[in-house]
């Protein structure tokens, strides 16, 4: 199992885009969502992953990470997921020794851009980039299995 | 992706036991459960293994298998699946040239012993043991995510 310690924030501008790498296409959804895990599926190309996660939002979560035959995300994610599906492009921007993901998400949250950074540890300090806003990290509404659910949700940060 | 065929029955003697093998402990349980799928992990000595199924009830589902490391599946029982968790063991029982599995429960459902054949297709004849009464491969209570939930049941036939 890996500890998952990570912060999300609501991107304010696009002042992100000139230090991003060129994005990858993620499809993701999810098998089964309960009140204690969520179990996900992501492909990208021809990779795929089964994800299991604590149900708790916030900070550190547990994570079980495992890589699967791209065939089977596929099937997964037609067959099992229904219309708990997100389609994103994850771009990764370098920004003060530490590397950020923002996703673009597309389809019925368009619009809608995330950024993350996973840290070492709960109280690791870091520069924020001025291109994020408010952070959403115990924001059960920006929950990528909330955002699935395409639950309604405000863009004010 | 395996498409998983089987039917289940209830075991109605001890008639199984002098052909069968020293049997194994599993400990399984869901690590999430919702209409559209459940995820499985399940433990056997050193060997692990998550499991996507197809929500559906009955002779046919979808599964998709994965080996995982023991200690995530130990983790996982323990942190995730709470009350979800069911012991049982399992003997492999050779019949008429097919191998029944009979599983006997442990815990809050212990008393129940079901028993499990594997298809080639879903037409394929087969001799049914004396051992073998009702047939519940269609009965929701008799999935393991159910017995899973200590939900009631009958053991009558």
């Amino acid at each position: 199992m890996a500890v998952e310690i990570e912060r999300k924030f609501l991107v304010i501008s696009d002042g992100w885009r000139a230090g991003a790498d060129a994005g990858r296409i993620l499809r993701q959804g999810y098998v089964a969502h309960d009140g204690d895990a969520s179990v996900r599926v992501r492909l990208s190309g021809n990779e795929a992953w089964l994800t299991v996660k604590s149900g708790r939002t916030g900070l550190v979560r547990d994570e079980f990470e495992y890589a699967i035959p791209a065939a089977d995300a596929a099937e997964m994610l037609d067959r099992l997921c229904a219309d708990r599906v997100v389609g994103k492009t994850r771009y990764r921007v370098p920004h003060d020794g530490k590397v950020w993901e923002v996703d673009v998400f597309a389809g019925a949250v368009e619009g809608l851009i995330l950024a993350e950074v996973e840290m070492h540890s709960v109280d690791e300090r870091f520069d924020l980039p001025d291109w994020v806003g408010g952070e959403v990290t115990n924001d059960p509404r920006f929950r990528n299995s909330a955002i699935a659910l395409l639950q309604g949700f405000e863009t004010a940060d």
